[in-house]
């Protein structure tokens, strides 16, 4: 075969692969929307089964010698082209690295760790997870071996969801981070709570609270025709094609801010995937580059956004009146200021902008830690309630409500924590260009107007998919690699606004 | 590898293949019910990978020799074991009867002739279709010999719905039953209508009516802890496995019946496919046995239970406080006269009970004209015409309310239509024996409970899968092969009692 029947092949076989991943999502959808309960076991089998297909398809020697043949030959290819074998190839490796027995043995033991977490945190006792997360953070050990790295086997775990970046790399922006924003919550704390919101609590209807969320993912330009949006008890963006991303949301029925601002988070992840590139639809470079440069998206719309001033005055009168009387007489300030209440809290889930890198860099801290065999599994607990301590001043009064309060690890997943910060730094750093490219931005968004923010996103970030690593796009966009400083600037600038206050 | 080990291997195979079915299955509903428009195109991609690797999987050599294997070994294996062979060895025969090249080259054609058809529908031009149609009709006599058949081409396409049914056998039933059924519909024009319905056509809220069907569904014994309902432009059931079988409705605002009977008919459908053993589940054996046994499931419970006077005598109170105040003075007797109008029709899917099966035969016997080659093609809508005459004793305006009206052909199904019929005959042969066996039926059907009808066709039908072909299955049960006669006992007493004249 010549080089361009070469490409086609490789385009068809992961074509099948990509449509076959497409099915697991949709199956994983079905699951967590509308599936009746007694169907989970067949879903279990149905999932394993098509995602094992998918993994022999893609890791098959065919797929590995068309590889390598046109890896051969990338100076024939177009640059795209030249790309995608690059990224497969990237991919494949990944895949391959890795023996399928690990694999199994991983699954299995991921699986008794995640029952014994649901226990754990059910009866706040670490002992009974401790003895899996030893298991757990031994197969990554294991893992990091297979993968490979140059200086910390936590390098081979976060480059899972950070492609390219390094522990180091993260300490060296995360340590100064922590420090800055430890300060900014103890002076927001000295300075006190500014209103009393006992206004908020009342009875919202719900039918009301997701036509508002509705209306306000169209004004942002997530495409309806490509995507819907369904309850679920987690908040999830899931995409079978570029031409079809959907969101789910839930609602508090006793809040109206909570619901739409986990809608508008949702649209920002949602609005990366609808933005891919046509060209580049059911190949791999139609994908996000990192989890860190998807939360980016989603934290700008959420907060940068979604938690401004110009948004509430903008949306103000709809919300008053998709509410009233509920609401009659608050103003937009009112608004503003009831989705921005800073306190610091024992739940990373629940965290407000000024601290939610702080739950972060602690879990961060713990897992290289515990990869790098500086930390026993034993000492988690105390370590976990002495960061807890001196990032956020709090005193932690069980596991349940600190080191067992997240999913993660029982999933067998360490490097993905610092991808939530990492995305709130990017956001912010990607926001400061946004600001000095669109000086009229904050009029448009006060007008509700965000379509020059999105086709600033689409051109500068979506279509870009992966052909870019985050680092290198961060970089090409804003002329310096990821840093503290922008999301430090803004968040002092905004809570020393609120709070009036120099921070 | 021993006897038992082979088995073990030939249940993981299909295993694998009945997950990837259920996949496809998912994908399809979703398509149907909640898909954004813009993902049609991908869809349509991940539908065609996903098929094609469930057929690659299931015609693999490695399966045909395992197969052929345990099919030489037929007497080490149980019963159980031994049926599940010979019918995975059946589905195996079948699949691979037909060469790849030919399924794609229908696949094509048919395409093209449905695109053909909704053009010819539309503008009512049969000559539009007509060369589509040819081209079906030839492709089906070819697929006619790759199946083999021993005395009609017709047998081979008619087992495809309907096993080890001949056309001669259906004939031998049609013939007469046209022939009464033709006498019925004349009496009861010349006796004319009874009453004046009028009172049906109001506003009917559509949260209340699907609400209404719920609870009937729920009554029915369907369990939605295994199911769900949705609505959709087409109403069908689906399932994914024994424990998610699915079914659509859809809600006619000014029409308080046709949500409700859809249901239940597809209802009855869902029952049965819950109802399979769950020893049988993930295998062939989890399956129905036929599209005529599957029709006779839901004919039962959408007319012989829901349109029958014991029915509406139990939801009478709760239909009008549900639609309160439109049918308030209306009595029972009212609502079962409502449900049971005759009125001879162009469209066989909105035809009633009376009319349904004549329908049916019209289009069986130019079925068998045409795959036989006694009918040309351009001659169908003349035949076609001559026959609603003959049956219905209506004049056909054009081809839209005549020959195209239906999809069966278009997507290259002939032999489906017969199973409707049959469906409505096997209900009644049924029906007959379960009203002998459960002396109290009408009693609890009275005071809506179907638990005691529901546990008969759970125990003679449902339950025994692809165990007995349809004859067997009808003959093993009623003591009898299929025939009309009590299907023409049940119509003439019903609608004697209705219309008050001797049938």
């Amino acid at each position: 075969m010549n080089t361009s029947e070469l490409l086609a092949e490789l385009k068809a076989k992961t074509g099948e692969v990509i449509d076959l991943r497409a099915a697991v999502s949709v199956l994983h959808w079905d699951q967590e929307v509308f599936m009746p309960p007694k169907a989970a076991p067949a879903r279990g089998r149905q999932l394993a089964t098509l995602s094992s297909l998918a993994h022999r398809m893609f890791t098959s020697e065919a797929m590995g010698g068309l590889l390598d043949t046109l890896t051969e030959r990338l100076d024939e290819l177009a640059p795209d082209d030249r790309i995608l074998v690059d990224e497969t190839s990237y991919d494949y490796a990944k895949a391959t690295k890795v023996p399928a027995e690990f694999v199994e043995k991983f699954a299995e033991e991921q699986s008794k760790a995640y029952e014994a977490w649901t226990r754990a945190r059910k009866e706040s006792d670490f002992k009974t997870f401790q003895p899996h997360l030893d298991t757990i953070v031994e197969l990554l050990r294991q893992k990091a071996e297979y993968l490979g790295y140059e200086d910390s086997p936590y390098d081979a775990l976060l480059d899972e969801y950070e492609r390219d970046m390094t522990a180091a790399q993260v300490r060296g922006i995360f340590t100064p981070l922590a420090e800055e924003q430890s300060n900014i919550i103890a002076k927001i704390a000295e300075r006190g709570a500014q209103g009393d919101f006992g206004w908020v609590d009342q009875e919202y209807d719900e039918a009301a609270q997701l036509a508002f969320t509705e209306q306000v993912l169209r004004d942002m330009g997530y495409d309806f025709d490509a995507g819907r949006q369904d309850k679920s008890v987690h908040p999830f963006t899931i995409n079978f094609d570029l031409h079809d991303v959907r969101v789910t949301t839930r609602v508090d029925p006793r809040e109206p801010f909570s619901a739409l601002t986990g809608s508008i988070h949702e649209g920002g992840h949602a609005l990366y995937e609808q933005g891919f590139a046509p060209h580049d639809q059911r190949t791999v470079l139609a994908e996000a580059i990192s989890l860190g440069i998807h939360e980016s998206q989603s934290r700008m719309w959420e907060n940068m956004i979604g938690r401004s001033l110009p948004f509430w005055q903008h949306y103000h009168a709809a919300f008053l009146a998709t509410h009233a009387p509920r609401l009659d007489g608050r103003s937009a300030e009112d608004l503003f200021r009831a989705v921005n209440r800073v306190e610091p809290s024992l739940i990373r889930v629940e965290a407000d902008e000024c601290t939610y890198n702080l739950h972060v860099v602690l879990r961060f801290e713990i897992e290289v830690a515990l990869i790098e065999g500086t930390l026993k599994v034993s000492e988690v607990p105390e370590a976990w309630n002495a960061k807890m301590k001196q990032y956020l001043g709090l005193d932690v009064p069980d596991d349940a409500r600190g080191c067992l309060q997240d999913i993660h690890w029982s999933h067998g997943s360490m490097g993905y924590f610092p991808t939530y910060a990492l995305g709130n730094l990017y956001a912010a750093q990607l926001f400061e260009q946004i600001e000095s490219d669109l000086p009229a931005l904050w009029s448009s968004v006060g007008a509700g107007e965000f379509a020059p923010l999105l086709g600033w996103l689409r051109a500068n970030v979506h279509r870009v998919g992966r052909r870019m690593l985050p680092t290198q796009l961060i970089a090409h966009v804003t002329g310096r690699e990821p840093e503290a400083a922008p999301f430090l600037n803004y968040l002092k600038k905004k809570y020393g606004g609120i709070y009036g206050v120099a921070l």
